[in-house]
């Protein structure tokens, strides 16, 4: 029988109120099993930008990543999010690793060509997560913890989204490991009736996931979520959550399969 | 007989001019042995606090590290600095594991107390470096990169000064394998004459050490770098250099033993 590993992803509001970071570190260390953390950090790094006078342009949600901004997500991300997360986890009895893509080259991505006249600059897509490297510090009780930062393969970092890193590291560990990957957010599931703003629906399969678009309870930001979400059950991943930070831990909240 | 082992500490200058560094990236990553590279990052930090409005406060050359400024540090050492590295020496073959002393918990320290009234805020004093958690790793082919940031036990990071760092994780290490230790400034080795800023003395000893201090030719900051290189060789490091980050891979500059 495959051993458990559970992958939690978190951002957000999460990383900025001490109180709820406390919580949330606190739930993910009280899980028994192997484990990883992967973390964004976004509009941390958005405060920094502006104190420094740095513009932050977002296309489709996604972060345009100059040279200055670059600096700016390796310091937030790489730096201030993801050392004080290994530190606290420390605290809690975690031996928490903290790593970019690049550090034992992890997480190896291709920068984004430009497409349609959008030129992202330093932003990745994830090309390969090492799962033997993973694997390896798991079996020997070590905690990862992954920032948003990949390796190019050529002596430098790219940006990178948080959802795709910690989907992605949950496909590459799913042949060795029987993997829950569980993203947390600000409502405790895929909401049943956004506009309501309360109930969840428990369990999403393809296709009452076809239902919910054509209904319109999901929409936006939570259509590729989900997508990415079955894509990972598809692909082998036993169990994917979406819920809130909270949560972690207990397992609640709508589970994608 | 002992496996060798090469720790390198840079910091200064060579850290903020891009061919500078890459450079000591290209020396260092050249050495064949087992090796470990141990950075800080000052200035940078200093230049960014000042775009932040955080004071700088140094006493006695140490930085008096409050709240703002342990974030600054956070930021800079444990990512701007420490992730760039890790990513250009993965660039260069070196498979290269960025850590703070919080990271597997390799270092440990102790918030320095306040003495004759001076309260250096959150900056520790090294207490253990963990020698079979740094062997484990150099065994398996990985290059640590250590930044000037320890941790406290309890959840929390401090900021601690790189020379030191290096000093006990070199003294750590000496048990177990021939260690070298390596100092790079911006001098060739410790100059025989500082005023002409020429020539070089090649070997210290500790009775040519005492003779040095009474003539002046060593005086100063120099004064406890050489003490604590001393100390390192009477703590069995097979051998303690200073020199300039030009020099690393060659071993020129001044010996201390």
């Amino acid at each position: 029988m495959k051993q458990e590993v559970v992958i939690v992803k978190v951002g957000g509001k999460v990383l900025e109120v001490p109180e709820m970071l406390e919580k949330l570190l606190r739930n993910f260390s009280s899980i028994q099993s192997m484990k990883i953390l992967v973390h964004g950090g976004g509009r941390t790094a958005t405060d920094l930008a502006v104190k420094l006078g740095v513009e932050s342009r977002m296309v489709d949600g996604r972060r345009v990543t100059d040279g200055a901004m670059l600096r700016i997500v390796t310091m937030v991300y790489g730096g201030l999010v993801n050392r004080h997360m290994v530190a606290r986890l420390q605290g809690l009895g975690v031996n928490a690793l903290g790593l970019t893509g690049a550090d034992l080259g992890v997480v190896r991505s291709r920068r984004r060509p430009v497409t349609d006249g959008i030129d992202y600059g330093y932003v990745g897509d994830v090309e390969r997560v090492d799962a033997g490297r993973l694997s390896e510090l798991l079996r020997q009780g070590v905690t990862p913890v992954l920032a948003p930062l990949t390796y190019d393969g050529e002596g430098g970092l790219l940006n990178t989204n948080a959802d795709t890193i910690a989907g992605e590291a949950a496909k590459a560990l799913a042949e060795e490991f029987s993997v829950t990957l569980v993203y947390c957010f600000e409502h405790p599931g895929v909401l049943a009736d956004p506009r309501k703003g309360n109930g969840i629906v428990p369990i999403i399969t393809r296709p009452l996931f076809r239902h919910l678009k054509e209904t319109g309870v999901v929409s936006g930001g939570m259509i590729p979520k989900i997508e990415n979400c079955l894509e990972a059950v598809a692909a082998g991943v036993r169990r994917v959550i979406i819920t809130q930070a909270d949560s972690v831990g207990t397992f609640g909240g709508t589970l994608i399969q």
